[in-house]
């Protein structure tokens, strides 16, 4: 979907993938074939580059760092600011100092610390791996006192493959926080050349409410239910985060509403995010065309809602891993204002993202119906 | 831009061009450089494609016939219809025959012909080449009698390259037309499975008002000056070209709103046409994903208009073919709204098309003031 984007811009896109044949081949100029601590491949890349910039938080903030000295290569988001994401318990810690409002949250290096601090925090709560979670993938529940030594365990496992040699500096502990919903925000950081006094250019699109199962991401709408205050608080809180992030970009930053309206971050991504999607056709710029203006040092666009929008992804229905083919897709083109994206990924597997649908309204159309008739045309869906 | 669009439907795209890096080459998964006319090149994307089009009348519809039974690759639009409106004077007399309104035209093998032509039609008129004119080349005014030897010898040279050997089936005349305005129609054709009593899915974009100087597109606007009237009428017209046109597939329909609003049809684009590039942000499917949807036999997508939407080219303002770099692409990036499609030639000179800028305006905003802004928004661009 960057590249997509890039291309009208008059920006040719290459990409490093871990995967021979990776889902950005088709629309993109070149590929290398290369692992996210590839130097040969990250170094090949910039030597090809004006700009460097990541899709994914695997992506090695040092050697991006050393590669962007070694050929005076641009990369947006800053590494530090990827360094400070990667780890969810520096993440939490520093958006805490800088006065966002966050979850509490404790670090937990053993079953003990665990116990302790859910002795403090109460129960339920999120046990989490500091880093490389992804769609719940590093997220453990802890219900009561008897779960916590099967979940620290099973946190260790998932973040160290099976080692628990030492478990330090594995895992964070949060409140698990009792939503009224979720609500996302991608803010925007642009050049210093286009904001005011020197400061770099900020902008955010729409607030949009997330919808998560099994803590996957399942559908978006555009306008939330929230009011008009919410949407304005969570708005304040987004560009509180994008104080403390460095670098020029889009940032998918996640938040909660809680039970008495407030506003916490839940995380952030240094990147467009599933919960933007529904930019491409919702918003006059999309957050891919706003990361690449961003990352290239053009001016931001124009972030207006055109029409009230939702989404819904597509995940994999498979039990086995195997080649994908969608059926039922005919049903989302014959929908008026439906439309489908494919991500161009060879292989399905259970709950993986393959693709999603973005159903747009008429003005002042109710996001329920949206919702509901999106649903429908994703449920409809299978790759059975 | 048909890349751009076949991406999120899940359709790879291979392209065959005569230049060796051709400006698709950035979003589309391979390229083939091979000429128009080059077997080899057509039979090697035949035997790697499930579908072929073409993007350009040039392309040589007995070679397309012949490589399509060859490898059973189905072909849309048919290669007959490419015949029909590679020739316009062919095209005309098909069209006359259907009763699609046509201006007045005759045949003219010889300057003598030409003569005899224009006592019946009066002058001024309009002098064609039947074949390879485009953006005003195998176009010449004829205002007077003593026009008319350099006229048809201009136009055989055109058409000949400097050959003036056998002008015959060379050109056509045709009445000037002293239009109202000029219009646009893009028609679909879709597949037999989607449409009504097994007839082709049928459909058009909402009518647009082309401006052009030098008989090279400028500008378009739509909604279009033209009442409702007129418009409607543009559409019926547009419809009935289709009922002669075979093979699925986007149409553009060039039309002349004459002295008395009646709508005369001016040339037909079996393609995506310049005419229909604002429909990407001003409507809800574009004419290139519903070109892509048309020929890969899935269901038409939604044509409505989203927004009034006006287009500016960006043409080549320069004197001698040059690497083309673009400045003041700024001013477009800040402007709310404004789209910058950039095509990715690399080489620029006097008139060549380079990019567009599309502006989309608020809901029932008059097109005059979009109109103007585009073109301010345009006129500061230059490659000098």
């Amino acid at each position: 979907m960057l590249a997509e984007a890039a291309a009208p811009l008059g920006v040719e896109v290459v990409v490093s993938d871990p995967t021979a044949d990776p889902p950005a081949a088709p629309v993109t100029r070149d590929q290398i074939h290369g692992g996210f601590d590839d130097y040969d491949a990250v170094r090949d890349l910039a030597e090809r580059a004006d700009y460097l910039t990541f899709e994914i938080e695997l992506t090695d903030p040092d050697l991006l760092e050393r590669v962007a000295a070694e050929t005076d290569t641009p990369v947006h988001p800053h590494p530090e600011t990827l360094r400070i994401i990667e780890d969810k318990l520096v993440q939490k810690r520093r958006l805490a100092d800088a006065g966002v409002p966050v979850p509490e949250f404790r670090e937990v290096d053993s079953a003990d610390d665990l116990r302790a601090a859910l002795d403090d925090l109460g129960y339920p709560a999120m046990l989490k791996a500091r880093k490389g979670g992804y769609d719940g993938r590093g997220n453990v529940p802890v219900e009561s006192p008897d779960d916590v030594d099967e979940a620290f365990a099973e946190i260790v496992d998932a973040a160290q493959g099976g080692s628990h040699e030492d478990p330090a500096g594995v895992a964070m502990v949060e409140e698990m926080v009792d939503f009224e919903r979720e609500l996302a925000v991608m803010g925007c950081l642009g050049s210093e050349q286009w904001g005011e006094d020197g400061e770099p250019e900020r902008d955010t699109f729409p607030v949009t409410e997330t919808i998560h199962r099994e803590e996957i991401l399942r559908e978006t709408r555009s306008p939330p239910e929230a009011d008009v205050g919410v949407r304005e608080r969570a708005r304040e809180v987004a560009l509180d985060v994008l104080d403390v992030m460095e670098g020029r970009g889009v940032y998918g930053i996640e938040l909660f509403q809680g039970p008495d309206d407030e506003i916490l971050l839940n995380e952030i991504a240094p990147r467009p995010h599933n919960s933007g999607h529904w930019t491409i056709e919702g918003c006059h710029s999309s957050q891919f065309e706003q990361h690449v203006r961003a990352v290239t040092g053009r001016p931001l666009g124009d972030t207006g809602r055109r029409a009230p929008t939702v989404s819904a992804n597509i995940l994999g229905d498979v039990d086995e891993r195997r080649d994908a083919t969608l059926s039922g897709e005919d049903t989302v083109f014959e929908r008026p204002r439906a439309h489908l994206h494919w991500y161009g990924k060879r292989e399905v597997y259970r709950l993986r993202k393959m693709g999603h649908i973005a159903l747009v309204g008429a003005e002042s159309e109710p996001t329920d119906r949206l919702l509901a008739d999106v649903r429908e045309l994703r449920d409809d869906l299978t790759f059975r």
